[in-house]
């Protein structure tokens, strides 16, 4: 059957999501429009409702809803600590940990010169404002340890340094090229356990 | 971190793709909004237009963006020949095999008393119309060899013989329990040069 446009645009579209092929991006636009139209139209009104109403917390920079969101509003957490992370799931997985009490800082990315992405492509700058609040005393580094994310936790470290900031960098108890999406909480509370001064 | 809500919906949203569980939709929810924002718009928009412009052909009921759709305006098809088939999806795995040069008549459904779906709540009378034009001698049964698919093919069987037409089953070339979709074209298209008279 000559497929209609409008489906084989919602294949080509389902695509971009993580571990869906050509074949699997088929069967999931049938399925949507064959069996669950209710549900297709929930999807695509709830993908642009989250593309909406998602915003950068002011302080923090991770997704949220509010102007500050409800880690950095938190008076009962450390605010002289602050963890800096690659991306909100990797502030999740160390929430995750129950392990660390302090506050944090999402880059939103990487630096990554391969892929042309450098200091003024990610969120450094605010990270300095941040971390030189007068309250920050203890930056704790936990970008992956994958190349880019030792990269940037250098470039970090070089540049709080700088500031009279004590930085440390989370333990090497992650396997080397993890990323911390994919570890273990225990795994990953050990690390924080054991970060060291960088 | 407490997951904004916007972002739990899109998660729930997720879920109604085959095969996607509260992980991977997860995953993918933040794989969208941390990645591939205008990816994420792009599937939301091909939601919508897939959902506001598929309309079912007039003649055969199958998925088309046309009144009638190309296989049914095809005049190099065998007009006198109807294969009957319960989902669109099924109408493309016959027209793989390139074994079949009749028309088709699509069912969207099967039916299934157990789920409360009965004769009115899939397109038999419609069937029975597009049967009846005096142009069709033969119609094809190819729904699935479910025993909602069998039941559905004697249901149909009988109100076509009724009407003098000459009705055939796809052979069960097919595994017992097996459906059309996941079928490989060799075995589906002897199925179909082995129908035989019911
Ligand atoms: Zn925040
Ligand atoms: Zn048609």
């Amino acid at each position: 059957m000559p497929i209609p446009a409008s489906l084989n645009h919602l294949i080509d579209a389902l695509r971009i999501l993580p571990g869906v092929g050509p074949k699997s991006a088929a069967r999931m636009a049938f399925h949507l429009v064959q069996r669950d139209q209710r549900g297709a139209l929930q999807l695509a009104h709830a993908l642009e409702n989250a593309l909406g109403t998602l915003k950068h917390c002011r302080q923090c920079n991770t997704f949220t809803e509010l102007d500050i969101c409800e880690i950095c509003l938190d008076e009962q957490r450390n605010h002289a600590q602050l963890c800096v992370v690659e991306m909100p799931t990797d502030l999740m997985s160390i929430e995750q940990t129950r392990s660390y009490e302090g506050l944090y800082f999402v880059l939103m990315g990487r630096l990554s010169p391969l892929d042309g992405i450098g200091p003024n492509d990610i969120a450094l700058k605010q990270l300095l404002e941040r971390a030189s609040n007068g309250i920050v005393t203890e930056v704790v580094l936990a970008t992956n340890f994958t190349t880019e994310g030792e990269a940037t936790a250098h470039y970090v470290a070089e540049m709080l340094r700088a500031r009279g900031l004590q930085v440390s960098r989370i333990a090497r108890g992650l396997p080397v090229g993890g990323e911390l999406e994919h570890v273990d909480p225990g795994t990953l509370a050990q690390a924080l356990i054991e970060r060291r001064r960088v």
